[in-house]
Parts: structure tokens; sequence; C-alpha cells
């Protein structure tokens, strides 16, 4: 029972005032290039920059005496995770108004909360017009939502008890303390020093494909955080395939659980082959890949290899809900393009930047679908759920059905909604999804060469919701909605 | 552990042929209608009797001597409920094929498979060119799959321990003995003359409205078994507003629990009025009438009256999975039948004849969820979910759980395969529910107004198997893919 006391509001605005300070040197980090294409959002990102910083050193100080952290728990745990991406998002508008690249904040704010939680979808019509510093910094929304994640879904999560989570970092490596603190320090670390390795890795193969500096970066903060956003208006389509190889290789990576990177970079490589979320990952997604360009290849006129390519690289950009396009996959026949839209539930491993509701999920359900067959059988048998070899506790598989029911019911919702405000029922569903699983492109109208600018404000807003609830993993979000959260 | 012993073949065979006899007669009782209306499927129907009357005899004589009730268990229960719809299906083709009202195999076998699970879904281009013996056997398959439904739900499945089932029957009147034959004649008795009762009533009340006897019986026949064969091309869209009315009153009882009006019936009004199940169903029904005659009556060109009682007609219409059409709701604004979509997985109350995943399993799934949230704030809390004043054991959730996340799988898995076959998006996703919910008209192709038969014929094996899993629960079938079931 944590519920015994107020909420530490003090601590939550010193950590959010913390990160704040964080985000504003991070908009600096986009002055170089401003200043190298001589673009004319130099001073605009400073402002943001400055502004940003100011208002969370302010709030920081502020708090910074009156602390205590015995006080921090659960509670506060929810709170600060869930007003990080939300202030972040407000603050994270700035480069782009005081810019004039976007002119309001609606859509400056779907912008920025799709960079954020890594979805990627987009409302500027022309990216190409938009200067390079804003741009970089668009590209960095992403990156660091990244971070953010893997923090969160290794670190944090699992000591909320969000969605099964608990089940997902049983093997991660070093020390456990019981303080919150040193654990989240510990992981954080080990875990960045992965993701920043992998971003310095693509960017250099990238670079060798003759991109430049700027567009290696930007597409490789949009592959590693799974985000989407990139720098060209056709997105990767009219890049050479050596680059697009590239990035299907890094979306790989960036949809695998960290910590098996950790396991590879110590050479134990065995642990990864034997992860059986790994196995059921790589299994969904190269099956996806063979019979989708099987079908385009018989079905259209597109060449063996290219076809293979356009596939396997739609198949790995949906399902680690990365969202980065090198073909329309509308265009495909029906079956082909149904089979991407179930992806779009499916989502990376657990522990990824990656979005949906995570193979994971998807493999303990059927392996609890396939126990409770047993069990109408054999109703007094004791048979448990297996994963990895160990036997997963009741507890937890309640907890991912729930998930798995709760995200049917916010995407039946989110389509609802969305088809009130006036969409047809595929760009619904499409718009639903592809937010919630934090995708970017969905299907009908707000497919893979569209983008989200003529989706009326009031949608905007329900999308922007729809992100950072799957984000978050729903709970962190709907715990919000319980009346005993509130209660002393 | 009732599988130490091979499955008794013999007294499955026995139920078989003796419920063989009872449609042979069955058949028979569309004779009258032909000699009356003088048309000329007299002797392909009496023949059809004498066949299916033939072999249900020679079966049961056959295997008279040689049972021994002992060994009747679950096993046997399982295979016994399965086989009886696929066998009554198979012969129940042939009236049609004897009379050549359908001149294929997989087209009379589609059409009877939708009559006895009480789907209506039909491939007749041309209802009315039917003979009306032959149209009389077509809303009777209805009747008898009704029937088959109040036994199933209400006795045979909750001693099979099937998603929950358990729960639905724990008020059920009457004495409980251990033995499965006693309690299954007693509760049938009771429900049937319920079940007899209302369609005598309505009969009378659509004779009262001007339809002769042979169109009111089909009628009260497809209403009180929430089927949906109508003996009209146009449905019911054609009646006069007041056998709308009547249709509307019957189907909304049709889709209530029969032991509530069994409560009813004994004055036990207040039982109903408390039932949560029954307040759930009521809530709904209106609540989506009640928008969708509103935003059809801001939007089209349509009177107040009829807007109404056109959403209420196809709400209640689609809810209980009748299937009846008296307006074409896909002319709609787009969400308006968004929201008939979505209740298309709904469905009716448990034990009433009504297909879909009940509105009781939708409600504890509700319930399920508010309670995880309040647990992730106190997570050593003990919070039962409460039914009707009740705590629910867990491992009734968890079964209502699986049953919920199957239902979505399977519909998922039935939506891909009718894509691969041609469909587009909307009409695979429409028919795959409109067959797993039992409801028969669906959206896209198949749409109210649309029928089935320009379906592929392999999509006619997938949607009579479909409509087969939904009538049954699922589990009822997908039990057999258990090794653990075919093992001594």
């Amino acid at each position: 029972m944590l519920s015994s006391r107020d909420i530490n509001i003090v601590e939550v605005i010193k950590v959010l005032g913390l990160l704040l300070i964080i985000e504003g040197i991070a908009m600096w980090l986009s002055l170089p290039f401003s200043w190298y294409y001589g673009s004319d959002d130099f001073n605009a990102i400073l402002n943001s920059g400055l502004i940003t910083l100011g208002i969370g050193a302010f709030s920081f100080l502020l708090t910074f005496r009156k602390t205590n952290r015995a006080h921090v728990g659960k509670r506060e745990g929810f709170m600060i995770v869930s007003l990080a991406w939300v202030i972040f998002s407000i603050f994270g508008t700035l480069p782009f108004l005081l810019s004039g690249s976007i002119d309001n904040f609606t859509d400056a704010y779907f912008e920025t909360m799709s960079g954020f939680t890594t979805t990627g979808a987009s409302i500027l019509n022309d990216i190409e017009a938009v200067p390079h510093g804003v741009l970089f910094w668009r590209s960095m929304t992403h990156w660091i939502g990244g971070m953010g994640i893997i923090v969160l879904s290794l670190a944090i999560l699992p000591l909320l008890g969000v969605g099964g989570m608990q089940l997902f970092v049983a093997e991660v490596p070093g020390p456990v303390p019981d303080k919150l603190h040193p654990r989240i320090t510990g992981t954080a670390k080990r875990l960045w020093g992965i993701y920043v390795l992998f971003t310095i890795i693509q960017t250099i193969l990238l670079m060798l494909g003759n991109m430049s500096l700027f567009d290696a970066l930007c597409h490789a903060f949009g592959t590693m955080a799974t985000g989407g956003f990139s720098t060209q208006n056709a997105s990767v389509a009219n890049y050479s395939p050596y680059i697009q190889y590239v990035i299907i290789v890094f979306m790989f990576f960036a949809g695998m659980n960290f910590t098996l990177h950790y396991f590879s970079l110590h050479g134990q490589i065995s642990k990864v082959l034997k992860n059986q979320e790994f196995r059921f990952y790589a299994l969904i997604t190269f099956s996806a890949s063979l019979v989708i360009s099987l079908v385009v290849y018989l079905n259209m006129q597109i060449e063996g290899e290219k076809a293979f390519r356009d596939a396997l690289f739609q198949v790995i950009s949906i399902i680690t809900t990365t969202g980065f396009v090198s073909a329309d996959y509308l265009l495909w026949p029906h079956f082909a393009w149904l089979i991407i839209f179930v992806l779009m539930f499916t989502g990376g491993s657990a522990g990824s930047t990656g979005g949906g509701m995570k193979s994971i999920r998807i493999l303990l359900l059927f392996k609890a679908a396939a126990v409770h067959l047993r069990k109408l059988v054999h109703p007094r048998a004791f048979i448990p759920v297996r994963y990895n070899g160990h036997a997963v506790k009741d507890d937890i598989i309640f907890s991912i059905m729930s998930f798995g029911l709760f995200y049917i019911l916010i995407f039946v919702i989110g389509t609802i909604l969305m088809s009130a405000i006036g969409l047809d029922m595929e760009s619904a569903m499409g718009a639903s999804i592809a937010a919630l699983g934090n995708i970017g492109p969905g299907i009908g109208s707000v497919g893979p060469v569209e983008n989200y600018a003529s989706i009326p404000f009031l949608g905007k807003w329900i999308l922007s919701f729809l992100m950072l609830l799957g984000r978050l993993e729903l709970f962190t979000i709907l715990v919000f909605l319980s009346p005993g959260f509130w209660k002393k």
C-alpha cells in the first residue's frame, strides 16, 4: 500500500525540471547544423533551448531543497513518466513554432508527440522545405524518445508492475538493488551505451552509402528509435538498395530486446538464439516477408530482388513500428497489406524501442491459449505456461491478457472516435492503430505515401493521446482513471 | 481425468442416430405447406425425410444394445455436440438438392449450416422463387438450431466447462442432479416450453398484421432463433411498421437469457430487472439505437419515426445476431455503421439463441479491466470481480479472457483467409464476423442488401466452419485440436 500519504508533487516537479534542462541542452545540439547549412532557424532554436532550459532550471532550483527521496513511490513514478512525455512534447514544439516551420500549436504538438513517442506520423506536407536545424531537432525527438523508452521498459515499468513487464527483465544483467534509483541508473547506463554504439555504427554505414552526415544521423535516429521521421518527402524510397538494406538490418536490431544486444556484445550469442521472444520475432518477420514478397512478385510487375527487398523492408518497418517507407504497400494485393495491417498490432520485442503489443505478449497469449485447451480436457491438471524454460506465474499471464484486451478496446474506441470525426472505416482503423502502436503510416487515407495534415484538429489531439497511451504501455496512463490512485 | 479409456463411439453414434430420426420427421412438417401451395417440392421433401429418418433409425438400431451410459463423459459430450451440427447440416441439404432449389452441395451445405447455426447468411439470389415447402424447411433449420442452442448453452456447455459458461447457469431453476442426462432433460423441457410459447405468440401477432400463416411462422422461426432467413428478397424492409415493431420486440426477447423469461413467467420480474447482464444488454441496445437514430436523422432525408425505427431495428437485429434487414445501414454515415460493426462482436445474452461473444462476457471483461487498474495501485489488495452480487472465481475470469482473445484471433484468421481468396478488406472483415458471430449480413460486399452467392467455393467452406465455431462457443470445436483429447 503506497497511497497512505499525499502524492509527493515536489519531487515530481524536481525530476521534470531536471529533464527539461536536458531537453533544452539537446535542442542546442541542432545549432551546428543550422549554422553549417546557413538555414534561418538559428535564433529560433537558440531561444527554444534557452526557454526550455530556463524553466527547467527554475523548477529544479525551486524544489531542490524541499525534497525527500524516501517519499518517491509508485504513484510518483507513474506521474513522472506520464508527465515527462507530455511536457517534453509541449516544450519540444518551440523550435517548430518559433522558426515558423509549423504555424499552429496543435500541429506542432502532434509532430513533437509523434517524435518523442517514436511514432513518426507527420503533418508536414513538404519536409524538404523545413530548415535543417529544425529538421535535426525533429529527428532528435525520436532519438531522445527511444532513450526514454529503453530505460522505461527495462528499468521503470517492471518495478511499477505494468502489463507483465516484470517478466521481460527476469534476465537483465547486473545487481538488483532494492532502491529504485541505483537500479534505473545502472540499467540505463549499460543499455544507452548499446543504443549510442548502434547509432554511431549505422551512421557510418549510411555515410559509406554516400549519405551526408546530416541525413545519416537523422535516419540513424529514426531507425534506432523505431521512429520513422525521414528528411525526405519520399521517406527512404529514393535511396539506393544498399542504404535500404542497412536500414533493414538496423530496424531489425532496434526491434530486439536491448538486453539481448548486451549478451551478444559479451559473447553470449547462444543466449540470444535460445531466447523464445527473439525466435518468435524473427519467425514472424521472415515468414511474413517471404509470403508477401511472393504475393507481390506473382501479382505485380516487380522484379525478384526488388519485390523481396520491398516486402522485407515494409514488414520489418511495420513490425518494429518504425514506419519508414520504401514502397506503397497499399498498391499491393489486399491480402499482402492485410498481413501488414495485422503486424501493426504485433509490434517489436519488449525492451526494444518498438511499439505495438510486443512479440512476447503475443507469444505468451498463444501459449496460454494452448494451455487453456489442454485444461478443458484435463480440468484438474496443473499445466503452467512456460517461457524460456521457466513456469510463468498466473498473475503475469492475467496481466498480459488484460493488456491485450485493453489494447484492442482502445484501438476500437480510437477507430470509432476517428470515424465520428469523418474518416472512413479503413482510414479510421489505420489512424487508430498507427498512433496507438507508434507506427506512423496506417492504411486508407493515412497510408504510407500520405500524411496527417488533413486530419481535423480534434482528431490530431485524439491521435496524440493514443500515441502517448501506446508508448507508455497503456496502464501508465490508465492508472490515473482509477479512483484509488488519488486517495490518500 | 476423463481420458483414461477409449472414446465411447458407440454411444456417440446412437445419440446422433436418434437426432437424425427427429430431423427426418421435422422435414415432413414442411409437407403441408408444399401441399397447400401446390409447389413441386412435395416428393423431394418426402424422400429427404425418408432418407434421413432411415439412416438415423439404422444407426440407432445398430447401436441400441451395445451401449453403456456410464461411459458417456466430457469427450463424448464434445463429440456429440460438434457432430450433431455437422451431420444435421449434411442431411439438411437434401430438400434443397432433391428439389433442385440449390444445384450444388457446397451452396446447399452453406445454406443449411447457416440455418442450423441460426446465422441467416444466404446464397439464394431469388428467395421468392424457391418453392414453399423448401422455404419452410429453410426457416425450420433456424428454429431447430435455436432449440439446440438453448439446451446446449444452458445445460450442456456449462457441464463441459466451456468459456465461462458455468457462471451463466448459476441461477438456473430446478434441481441440480449429478447425472448429465436428467439435468439436461429437465432444463430443456422448461426452456423449450418458453421458446414454443414465444413463437406461437409472435406468429399470432404477425398474422394480426396481415401476414399469412406461412410467412408468420417463417419469420417467427427466424426471430426466436435469432436466425434471420426471410421469405422475401427484401427481408422485412417492405413490411408495415407494425410488423417491424413486433419483430423488434421479439428479437429483443430472443436475445435475452431464457432463464430470465422463466422468472418473468413465474412473476419474478424483479429478478430480471436486477440481472446485470440484462441491464447491460438493454443499456447498449438502447444507447446505440439512440445515437444511431440521431446520426441518421441529422444526416439523411429520413423522417423521425422511420429514422428511429430503422436504427432500433438494425441495432437489435445485429446485437441479437438475428440479421433481418429493414434498411441498408451501409448507406448511413460511416460512424453509424461502424457502431453496428462493433455491435456484431457483442452479441446477445448468454443462454439466448443469439451468437457473438455475449453481453455477459463483455460486461465481465470491463469489470475485470477495472479491477486490474485498481490492483496496479494496490497490488496486494484482494479485489474480486463481482457479478449479480457474488464474487466471480478467478478461473472463470481467466476462461472468459481466453474466450475473448480466441474470438478475436479467429476473426483475424478468418479475415486473412477471406482476403486471400480475393475479398477486399471490409468485405473480408464483414464476412468473417458475420459468420463467426452467426449474424448473416456483414459489411462491404456482404452487406445487408447483398448475399453470399458470389463468394468462391473455398470461402463458403471457410465461412461454414466459422459459423460452426462461433455457434458452439469456439472451445467445443477447438478442443479437438488438443492432443490430450485423443489420448487414452
